[in-house]
């Protein structure tokens, strides 16, 4: 279980692959497949899901709680700091629309990590402003679990690389096969949801990710 | 403005016009519709939207923060403890599928409110063991807020008044006409939305309200 923000932000610092995932499916069912993705060293699990009412949420969220607090693998809750509180997760993940870094450190309090999702570089230094732990940075690609209406792409990630000095995870249609033109750019960390959700075989998918994204690393 | 527990509880005991108000206008407009509804006497306003992101309805809920702070009406959030606890709100109110009781006191502390919508007896009862501050009761007419698959209808509300010993509003479709009927329950609240927010005259509808729940209380 990682408590104290120490712990929290060294677990942060070597985090490459970030999946998110959603709550979907029957306790078990769910059970199963987070329990193949931590077994598969994915370093960070976010809960997203916009669809499930706010008690199954937090079930789920409690369900993953339990399921990463003996790992390494960091639990985020997507946009609500009262179900990352309620869940002790280690932390809430919040776009441009969703409550700001600041609100959200006034709920829950020092330990806890903050991300923020970032579409321009303008937006990546106000995160970095409002005390961010790290950054989510895309769209890169057209992905098929969110629609956007524009694409800073690897050009945003380019500008990243040289100006934001923060933990910052490239999202958006990334793929075993695009990823090697995102470590191009020099990022080494991604954030993929389908890519992984969606594979016949999870664990193949988040294998074939991080050898890729080790690989460059060295 | 209402702070401790002891005035908030004393403000709900009196508590007789309930109104439920979206958040789905300019600023200046919103500002304009809740002090009409604070002057024209409600006892309590919630905010409840379910389409604004979550920036802006922290924002709206700042504002309604404001707006009652020196008057004697109380603020509940609909849903959101995080909410709540940001905007210095009086109080949370859930239903069945939002977070428990419970849940949301770990959240807001002990001296806001907690309001639980019930449809059933038997759920009145859970709210009550669970240390809820007030409940809902409904719905009670079709209404052109809110769709719903049954109506425990006015049936359900004589059976909370011979049972139940906690602050009860009923909810559901409750206009002007149908209120003698609500009141021959022996119901002395009500909460609204569409009777007072979509009046032609919001200010003469929550007057029409109150006279009518006043003449009964007496």
């Amino acid at each position: 279980m990682t408590q104290s923000r120490t712990t929290r932000l060294q677990c942060l610092s070597q985090a490459q692959l970030y999946v998110l995932i959603d709550g979907g499916f029957s306790a078990d069912e769910f059970g199963r497949r987070v329990s193949k993705l931590v077994a598969a060293g994915v370093d960070i699990l976010q809960l997203r899901d916009k669809t499930l009412d706010d008690r199954s949420q937090l079930e789920r969220a409690r369900q993953l709680r339990e399921l990463t607090a003996a790992t390494r693998t960091l639990f985020i809750v997507n946009d609500r700091p009262d179900i990352a509180l309620l869940s002790k997760a280690d932390g809430v993940h919040v776009g441009q629309e969703e409550l700001s870094a600041q609100d959200v450190r006034q709920v829950i309090g020092p330990d806890r990590l903050i991300g923020v999702s970032t579409h321009t570089i303008g937006q990546a230094y106000s995160a970095v402003a409002e005390s961010a732990d790290y950054i989510g940075c895309g769209p890169t690609y057209p992905s098929g679990t969110k629609q956007f209406a524009s694409f800073p792409g690897t050009a945003f990630l380019r500008q990243v690389v040289r100006e934001i000095h923060l933990p910052a995870f490239a999202i958006g249609g990334i793929s075993a096969e695009n990823l090697p033109d995102v470590l191009r750019t020099g990022f080494r960390r991604i954030a993929v949801s389908g890519a992984v959700t969606r594979a016949a075989d999870a664990v193949t998918a988040v294998g074939q990710l991080l050898d890729q994204l080790r690989a460059e690393s060295q």
